[in-house]
């Protein structure tokens, strides 16, 4: 889609935004020329430093804002607070996910399954992306066109799995990725000229990723730079008619 | 599969048994003459009137017991007073599922979007179904074969949506279609006899679907009798290789 390469400034979101791929397009955005404003929310200040430390260098273009998506009033009070501020947003980026924390860990088989852990994998990975499409509506009904993407997963896909395991994980990316082409057909009504998408990053050198970087062979393991390079050059070539669709990072479709 | 036409004993278990489809599969079941042994579980009493009043003509056959799919320890104390009586299951039928109940509705618009909602249909429709296949695994470990289906639904497929809506009941069951395929996966190593499924009824006249009954082409609407015997139909139909696929109740196979 040519608004991120357009002349026009443009606004940006990108939620969870502390550390990883996020973070990584944080900084990359700011560098595009057109970059009016970005909102970059993270849950704990504490662990947000190197995003907060990016404003000091971008004062007027950077702004830090908490959100925890599974607090749909948090949701709701970060995006009143970006209104107050500018009246649309052309690109909105929910890079919020998680594979493990503490105790949490993909489930290597059945006797790991615990409703709990589900739970959560439903609220982190999935509910979070409809309560910011929820809230965000408003700013993206306007005329010069966004983009609403999520960070999703290959291993997300029902058809390519073939290995089983990481079954709340797994789930969770498979109800976001529906959650998304429902999202695409209410917007298609509603803020006709927002394109929404799934996007797989492949694994990239993240905290999320680590624990199991070591049977990824290196050429495809991505640095954030490159993930977040490549999924710019995936964004900047969509439009309407990609709407609902599940793309890798190399912009080829996958199934769902 | 054959197993269900067979003539050795076959045991059933038929979860969320008290209306609706899964009350239909006992009714049925009970009439098939290779059947031993019928567990049908209901999460109230007081709901299952028409359950329990079965078992007065069928005092041999049918057991009736309580399971909370919501609830981890009840859906392994239900399991283990099974295991006191059998050592082995031939067909297990999850049919527990919630479209509406109560103020809970299926969502028409984001607007709508309530995450507590959201969890609910996540626990009903795609949790329950995972902690089942967790307890019961060690009862399908036989060499007779065994089918493990679960109803969920055409509007779970991500492919398939083209109106919208219904946020937490479509993401619901794309999350149980996924549990399911990966379930396939770790039984074809642990139980490698299992037959795993998801079922599409069709709209069948239940309570389920009442309220959304009056856009449906009467031929479309099925009598609990027509979807119970459409989907045993496809179950006898099922070989191995149909393990981790999605079955409408013409026996065609649908996308994800």
């Amino acid at each position: 889609m040519s608004i991120l390469t357009e002349v026009d400034p443009i606004n940006a979101l990108i939620v969870g935004a502390s550390q990883g791929i996020g973070l990584g397009f944080v900084q990359q955005l700011l560098k595009y020329p057109n970059i009016d404003r970005i909102y970059g929310t993270y849950r704990s200040r504490q662990a947000a430093s190197s995003l907060i430390a990016l404003k000091n260098s971008y004062l007027d273009k950077l702004c830090c804002l908490e959100m925890d998506i599974t607090q749909e009033f948090s949701v709701a009070e970060a995006i009143k607070t970006i209104s107050q501020e500018v009246d649309r947003l052309h690109l909105v980026i929910y890079c919020v996910g998680v594979l493990h924390q503490g105790d949490l860990q993909p489930e290597k088989s059945l006797k790991q399954i615990n409703a709990d852990n589900l739970i959560y994998y439903f609220q982190v990975n999935s509910i979070g992306a409809v309560l910011l499409a929820k809230h965000i509506m408003p700013l993206l009904r306007h005329k010069q066109g966004s983009i609403f993407a999520s960070i999703s997963a290959k291993v997300g896909s029902i058809g390519d799995n073939r290995l089983g395991g990481w079954y709340g994980y797994r789930a969770s990316k498979a109800a976001l990725n529906m959650f998304l082409k429902t999202i695409s057909i209410e917007y298609s009504r509603r803020c006709p000229k927002t394109i929404v998408v799934a996007l797989h990053p492949g694994t990239t050198d993240t905290r999320l990723s680590q624990p199991f970087q070591k049977n990824v062979p290196p050429e495809k393991l991505f640095s954030v730079e490159r993930t977040v390079s490549q999924l710019l050059s995936v964004m900047e070539g969509l439009d309407m008619s990609n709407s609902g669709q599940f793309f890798s990072w190399d912009g080829s479709n996958l199934p769902w």
